[in-house]
């Protein structure tokens, strides 16, 4: 699968709705039909390979995304989307061989553009199935050439027309992208909460002059005053103990961005990330007053979002755990500093997060690992988990709680 | 004319070689043609509105530029070109009427490409005319989309044919872009040197990671390096006297620039300017000494280039200050913080370059102005100025000297 995109890094590279996603969800389908698995595709994208044990009964879904950041690993996303329907065709064996008896149908996901390189804003498949996001909303966003949502799923022949399955509860195994699990010599990390974040998109206005004949006492250098912000941002972690916050400034644009002009303007999007609200609420003022700080230039605050910290269910992470333990693989509870699309899917069903141990912690990136027996064991831990699942241990006394949530998605 | 390429905040954009360049030349053209001047296009699509007074004899040319930064203001080249066809006009009228008797021939200039904002390096056609580049190897370079100098000259039809005429020595007018002559309350500008300049292209290379999952030890984050450097750059001015030193990055590119994703790589363009040569090269080894101390990622300088401060001729200025004296007009010697077509010119001929008060020193923006009695004491200096190289106060002792320099550049 990583070959769709293939970057010369051996990392890839295969943007949402872009035509390497478009091949890479076409191995994906055929994968589905080749192990007796029906594809569905909705209106904004979603594809799943689902089978029906129950008719008419609410579905467990197993997930993650295919579409990864401009160069990126082969890992993130896919290992999620690949385990989940390893997951579903075994468990769909033993049902039909008896060894496991349904209380739910069951599918296999990939949410459409969990990472929002292209299209923006991030985990747009899962937001729109949750009911976060309006799905005639959503397709008319346009990336950066001005191509809609609508459009590029419509040139890869995803655009769907079936109605997404109905949720009764949800899992998704990724790396973790941190370095936790791997120096505490543990194979399984079971996500009990999301960290905290704040966004927000930032415009430094400054002044164009000619960089070679303005006297620095009458600059007004966009560029010097979006540096400063940059260093501020970093600059917040160090307020906090080792690892408490993070801070960083991934987009960055400079106009007109030429060598001998002085910029007269910088957009950039600012993101901080805590374990703890209270910490991110002190760096959230920390940082407006730092930006209150920078002189020379004006500087506006366009947007700023919280994603609040918020639990995963109990039952789900204490499922999690009975299955590692039955299974004797080694594990821990811990939080998820990034999003996923299980931070959507939890707000409407029981959902269970699951992490396998990322080499060094590097995510995002060519050079992200993930040993092959811990991707193994990762498998195994979601298809012992899902079984329980789709046995009923969780999501099964109040299916009607939640079937009117996952309706407003499809 | 600022009515070609004209942006709605005022100002014009008018890179080399675009549609709106060359409606620009072909109005200019036209003015040529109305008044009596033959159109000369060189192979680098320098133009030349031409007077042959003395049949063999060279050229007094005047002229600027008429190509501009992306969103500029309207004076800048612009002005200069236009006062040079007025002086040229005016006194081939004066030489029809023997009220001048020329020793020399006569023709306003418009350079190619001295901004150097769409096809790099700046002073194109100006360095091809005096032999520093090679006419054959310009036209092959490409803008960022790949369009070369021949493809684009030749779209707007002024990828010339005609030989370049011989110079013997060159005037030029041009907007301050500084404060000096505004501040002073002066009318005229005689330029005796220009500053020293080193350009530096900078390239930071980080690690890509996920800015929501990365913990801040482990990062390697491009843009913290370069804002570093960019916020150096400006530390460096404050070490020496007030204006003794320009510092500034006007390019600066981020990867991959995706919100949520660590940068990897920033290239950037860093431009130093000192009148004072020992102060420059403080700057550049104290510039050196800050990148070495950056820390967390590779910085690599990938070119550093020195352009040396050097005088136009003492003949000139004093022909000029002559001229200003005779014409009452307010004046004082002074250096060019900024680059210019003259700065190519006076490496082969006598050269004497003229400035106009800016408002605020305020260039390179749309915001640029210079008032209307200053723009035509500018042209009456201007014309006084020519009319004494035209008739030989300089450039006539040595035709000989300059003509195999001027040669190679035809």
């Amino acid at each position: 699968m990583s070959s769709f995109g293939a970057t010369a890094a051996g990392g890839v590279d295969r943007e949402a709705a872009t035509a390497d996603d478009g091949r890479t969800r076409r191995f994906l389908a055929d994968w589905f039909d080749r192990h007796g698995l029906t594809t569905i595709v909705d209106a904004i994208g979603n594809m799943y390979g689902s089978v029906e044990f129950v008719p008419g009964a609410p579905y467990v879904l197993v997930g993650s995304h295919l579409d990864s950041q401009p160069t990126a690993g082969k890992y993130d996303g896919a290992y999620g989307v690949l385990a989940a329907a390893h997951a579903v065709h075994h468990l769909k064996e033993h049902v039909e061989r008896g060894s496991l008896t349904p209380q739910f149908n069951l599918a296999a996901v990939n949410w459409f553009n969990e990472e929002g390189s292209r299209f923006s804003p991030s985990l747009m498949g899962s937001g729109v199935f949750i009911g976060k996001f309006d799905a005639d909303e959503i397709l008319k966003v346009t990336d950066r050439a001005g191509i809609s949502v609508r459009d590029a799923l419509s040139d890869i022949g995803f655009h769907g027309i079936d109605p997404a399955p109905e949720a009764v509860s949800y899992a998704e195994i990724h790396i973790e992208q941190g370095p936790i699990l791997e120096k505490e010599g543990l194979r399984i990390g079971i996500v009990t909460a999301n960290w905290a974040a704040r966004k927000y998109s930032i415009t430094v206005h400054g002044e164009q002059s000619h960089t070679g004949a303005t006297h620095m006492a009458l600059r007004h250098d966009a560029l010097v005053g979006a540096s400063r912000i940059v260093l501020a941002a970093r600059e917040l972690t160090r307020n906090f103990d080792d690892g408490l916050l993070l801070a960083s400034v991934g987009q960055f644009d400079v106009e007109p961005n030429s060598p001998i002009v002085v910029p007269s303007k910088v957009t950039m999007a600012v993101d901080l990330r805590s374990s703890d609200p209270d910490v991110l609420e002190q760096a959230h003022e920390m940082l407006l007053a730092a930006i209150d700080e920078v002189t020379e230039v004006n500087v506006s605050i366009d947007t700023s979002s919280l994603r609040p910290s918020t639990s995963y269910q109990l039952e789900g992470v204490e499922l999690a755990e009975e299955a590692a333990k039955d299974l004797g693989l080694s594990h821990r509870r811990m939080l998820t500093m990034a999003g996923h699309d299980s931070v959507n899917l939890k707000d409407i069903v029981p959902t269970v997060m699951l992490f396998v141990p990322s080499v060094d912690g590097i995510s995002h990136s060519e050079k992200e690992l993930t040993r092959d027996e811990d991707l193994l064991a990762g498998v195994k831990m979601l298809t012992e988990t899902v079984a329980r699942m789709v046995r009923g241990d969780i999501g099964a006394a109040h299916p009607a709680e939640f079937a009117n949530a996952s309706h407003t998605s499809s």
